[in-house]
């Protein structure tokens, strides 16, 4: 049988964490890394794979079967995405929630004209904590859901420390407070402020001679990042933060609570990840949607979709018959 | 905007709870509760709806858009689940494990002839369960899966033990051990034995002068059911299990860990329900598959389906715009 051809498009942290994820994945290979910087300057980890720059990516037309995209959400996927579902099937993690329904539908555009899928917004948040969310939603039809992140790094509060003067470089992780989900957890309902549900660790490296006590008021007064949130901010040296906060965990919940029947039975559904690297579990997420894309392709199918549009089967590299026998 | 009608068919805990989540769905009303009693003997809940002898099932064709099957799936279903795919939208919780792809097929027939949708093995194992397995196994190529019941009544468990002579009435809970769960969720994929997995909890109720010895020795060395397993064995008064042991409460871990990239870097998925009424959270996923049977066949598709084939966005009461909007 024929692999299914995989081109990734930007080769930061995820699209080495495709690279990894298509090795782990047999009925897939990756073909191209498509690049807007000079493809010879960039180091992938797989022999044999072609480098092409952006502009040159028609070229690749016959070639690959599924492009997942790895681009940022802020800039390159909103002008990319469209482009490219044009001429390729396609998968992204698009995350800016507030501007999906807009990027959806430039995405379906481009899609059905040119006949092709593409599934956006994939990965854990939004992704299988989306799918936990209808999912938990669509049977607790009462209830309350509550989402939890962390502990993990975040790369935006991360970036927003950075560029505070005096600060040479900085890490940020968001942590769920334990006893906001245990309050969840018994079923209350609690009506939860910002506060009350996470609170931020910053880990600065401060430049010699910077005035620390000003650097972390400067944190801890931030609109939108930090100053609805309990901060505690650790003054480290860069070596530190190397040794100590270079890795990329994350994870966090879902639990919905609710009730059925006249007597107002009570029900907990939670479903929690726990991941040592961010970016190597969202790329096997957008990997496994990758043969979903392929599949509904194949089938005749095109425009955009979301995780809510992709039968759960389709994911699986076992047939229908298989995963009947062995999984349900 | 009309409802979606629903029909019962058989009207025990499950087809009451059906009766109960119905009415928690807005875009939903009961129609119709067929049985193989005297109708006139089935004492329902809800005004209004029609009892039918299960002989006369056919006079609701024109009245029901779909039939929830309410039955046992190791006589009721394979007999009747064929039959009514045949004339009727249906959607059923066959979860005979080892005969779910006869049954498949059969369904399949039957609905394919009669141009219907049948969505079979419904509810939370095999249902939910089934599908954060296939999510998880299909995210982390490389790991394993795990399954924990409980703390939970087995009414298979349970009736075995009234069938020994000296019992007058018996509840048996399955317990997953935590020590387990904890090795599990750690990430070192231990091979477990099923004694290590979960121990089960006998409450029974002797007659008078029974012999307990011999009744507790019964049920321990009971093959398939006991021998296997760390059992105890506690004797109760009928009071004391009426007011103690009435419930049905269940739930349940699934729980994947594998690893990516070339580090091979951890990471953890876990799926846990902690229901207070088993039938009547089983009843909730029934209904809300009931929606996706109704837009499949409004679609002019048709066959036997199972919880892998059914995009989670047609579960949802919510629109396609809504679900991106407000929960992607």
């Amino acid at each position: 049988m024929s692999k299914i051809r995989i081109g990734i498009v930007g080769y930061g942290n995820i699209g080495r964490g495709v690279e990894l994820a298509v090795e782990r994945n047999e009925d897939m290979e990756l073909v191209a890394v498509v690049t807007r910087r000079d493809p010879k300057s960039v180091q992938i980890l797989t022999e044999g794979v072609k480098k092409v720059h952006f502009d040159d990516i028609l070229t690749l037309k016959d070639e690959v079967d599924v492009m997942i995209l790895c681009g940022g959400s802020a800039t390159d996927l909103p002008v990319m995405g469209p482009e490219i579902a044009k001429h390729f099937n396609m998968i992204d993690s698009f995350d800016t929630h507030a501007k999906i329904p807009e990027y959806f539908a430039d995405v379906d555009t481009a899609a059905n004209e040119g006949k092709k899928v593409g599934i956006i917004s994939v990965g854990w948040d939004p992704g299988m904590f989306s799918l936990n969310r209808i999912y938990a939603e669509s049977i607790l039809v009462q209830g309350s859901t509550y989402t939890f992140w962390g502990k993990g790094v975040s790369q935006g509060h991360s970036d927003a420390i950075r560029r505070i003067e005096g600060v040479k470089n900085a890490i940020q992780y968001t942590v769920p407070i334990e006893e906001a989900v245990e309050r969840v957890r018994s079923g209350s309902e609690p009506e939860l402020s910002t506060r009350e549900k996470h609170l931020r660790e910053c880990y600065v490296v401060a430049e010699e001679g910077a005035d620390k006590a000003l650097i972390e008021k400067t944190i801890k007064e931030m609109p939108n990042y930090f100053a609805d949130y309990d901060t505690t901010v650790t003054f480290v040296s860069e070596e530190e933060l190397k040794a100590e906060h270079s890795k990329m965990p994350h994870g966090g919940f879902v639990i919905r609570t609710g009730e059925t029947g006249r007597e107002g039975n009570k029900h907990v559904i939670e479903y929690s990840l726990k991941l040592d690297s961010n970016p190597e579990f969202t790329s096997s997420v957008l990997v496994a949607y990758a043969r979903a894309a392929y599949r509904l392709a194949n089938n005749g199918d095109c425009g955009a979709k979301t995780v809510f549009d992709i039968a759960p089967g389709l994911l699986s590299m076992k047939s229908a018959e298989q995963l009947r026998k062995e999984i349900l």
